[in-house]
């Protein structure tokens, strides 16, 4: 998948993190562009976050550097000190002004990046091969993933190019979602963010892969107008699908994954009622199991709904089903039970859940809990 | 351990459940007594809870029946009708006036109790045996509990003995847990009440083993006056260290757990703040898992302490430590990392948070997440 016109990608292997694979990535404009980004709410959040949120807000931002295995977070003074040289090494081999450059980082904690390499890195870089090849972005960007995850749509004359990673825990010491999107549509800083925190808000933000936020999520978007302006509708369709595109390839490759979990939430109160009953449901182990294990368990479907503690939930009204096939109030027959078996072996469960009160909604992924999950993260000694 | 004077119990198999071991449980008080009690506020809670908690509203109930095996929860109307008359079984045997007699019940969900085989034990039950021992007791509301959780402690002249089971998954349908207290002190049920809800608030309210609320949790205190009044401070003494016992009996008991996990957070602006945070770090899986594999992850709990995402939560003054040994914002050298290796070896491990902002705090009790909870969860087929 190329990237839209007047789009740039370096990447390279600085010797960051052990192991084989490229470590850096940088993503750019070539001329000005308009820019939204998203970050983590968590109190942890390391200086990557707060230098990028600081120069995001501009909404002129044409550029992100991604350094992957050192979140570079929890390493005080040094660490944001270490981000800004960062910046400015990224914003120098790539032409743009500094207040232009977005830093991002995944890896483990705690510990400073080895600024004599990456100081090396650039160095050289000048004379490295540039790519307009989003797999290799997306590729430098992994960390444990096991996929690199791309998408892209066409809005109009304009093209939208996706790249993310992330797959729960990152080397594995955090949960670290990065995603990032190019356009050469042509609009403004003020309209890209309002369409971006929508589509942030009904993608990225309706993924778990196991309820833990991360110190380091970021979301951007750039969009450099190269091929002109495409009508704001069409723009916000392409961008949500890329998204949504990324945000099932994050769920699907989610750590010790073997299945997409989708729950769909109707009925609802309103919105927000609807989310967070779909991700009590998302996130609650003896569900994650049961969907690990094939097993319709709409009992632990309802315990999990219930959590919610909603007055106007009531157990009366709540409808469940697996699929198509509705499994409370009107519990499966012999007949029923051997096509719900079938509709849990497959490799996406859908989880559908009308509480009968309204008409909020809202639809979240996510996947299994595997033995393979604990194993990854506990097998692991700092 | 022997109930206190004036309680009596009755245990045996009705066949409620498939697999060995008895399935009811009767415990009550055989002279009028003051009773306090709590309920899941889970939106799925079953009939049980309805009956018992319009019963325990009096103060004056002293008796419950349990069944293990089934849950009664999400059976409709026949459910509810079920219900009643368990109690009015159980109330029949006892020599207790249906009002006085809470119903409890563990197990499978969506499927009605056999009738039959209840009516008929209680035909035959006049002339089984009592029993006085409370172990006897906590081993028939086991289901799969893998020890029966028994505690007692005096206050003055009086006894306190409670009984729990739970384990975070039952039959493995829910997570359920119930906890009865018997004393011989003397006490009216508006002091009852008010000594109940604090103990179960620092204690049982305090336990997660997989952050999912049971349909059925239950937790009532009965007091009879038998050994007549004591000081009320020494009864709330004694009746909180014997909940205290028993939470850390089912923390240690919990599915899949192969160590205690303890999170004490102190410095926080309040207890509700403290006890958030604190919960927030117990049921993350990323932290669970590190405990798991024995890794003092340290980044992990920042994380998670992260989530909560209070303004005043500031990085720079959040300390944390595993056991007596700091590990953020101080990072431990080669020497104590050997140290910290012997701390998270243990079987018990404890995580402290200070939050450097007041001085609220709170402790929450746990247990690791190992392979085993995702295989005793999974590998069950409804």
């Amino acid at each position: 998948v190329a990237l839209p016109d007047g789009f740039a990608a370096l990447v390279g292997r600085a010797g960051v993190r052990t192991g084989a694979g490229n470590d850096v990535a940088l993503l750019w404009s070539t001329t000005p562009a308009s820019s939204a980004a998203m970050f983590t709410r968590n109190r942890f959040a390391g200086p990557s976050v707060s230098v990028s949120r600081a120069r995001a807000a501009s909404g002129r931002a044409r550029g992100v550097v991604v350094i992957a295995g050192n979140a570079n977070v929890a390493t005080g003074p040094r660490g944001l000190a270490d981000a800004y040289r960062l910046g400015s090494l990224a914003a120098r081999v790539s032409g743009l002004g500094e207040e232009e450059m977005l830093v991002a980082s995944t890896g483990v904690i705690g510990r400073p990046y080895p600024m004599d390499v990456l100081e090396t890195w650039f160095d050289r870089s000048s004379r490295q091969e540039r790519t307009s090849d989003a797999c290799e972005l997306a590729r430098a960007m992994m960390t444990t993933d096991t996929v690199p995850k791309v998408a892209d749509r066409q809005a109009g004359a304009a093209r939208v190019v996706g790249v993310a990673k992330g797959v729960g825990m990152i080397e594995p010491d955090m949960a670290t979602m990065l995603a990032f999107v190019a356009t050469d549509a042509a609009i403004e800083p003020a309209p890209l963010e309002r369409l971006w925190r929508r589509c942030v808000d009904d993608t990225f933000n309706c993924l778990s892969v196991d309820g833990d936020t991360s110190t380091s999520d970021t979301a951007a978007v750039f969009a450099n107008g190269a091929a002109g302006p495409v009508a704001e509708g069409a723009l916000a369709a392409a961008v949500r699908e890329v998204c949504l595109d990324l945000t099932l390839q994050l769920a699907r490759d989610g750590e010790g994954a073997t299945k997409l979990l989708t729950v769909a939430v109707t009925g609802a109160r309103d919105r927000s009622q609807a989310r967070r009953v779909a991700k009590a449901v998302l996130n609650s182990p003896l569900v994650k199991t049961a969907v690990h294990g094939g097993d319709p368990n709409w009992g632990r479907v309802a315990m999990a709904v219930g959590t919610c503690a909603d007055e106007d939930i009531d157990p009366d009204r709540v409808t469940i089903r697996f699929g198509e096939l509705e499994t409370y109030p009107d519990v499966p027959d012999a007949h029923r039970l051997a096509t719900l078996a079938e509709v849990m072996a497959a490799d996406q469960v859908e989880i559908g859940i009308d509480l009968g009160i309204a008409g909020g909604e809202a639809t979240v992924w996510g996947c299994d809990l595997s033995a393979e999950y604990v194993r990854i993260n506990a097998d692991y000694t700092t």
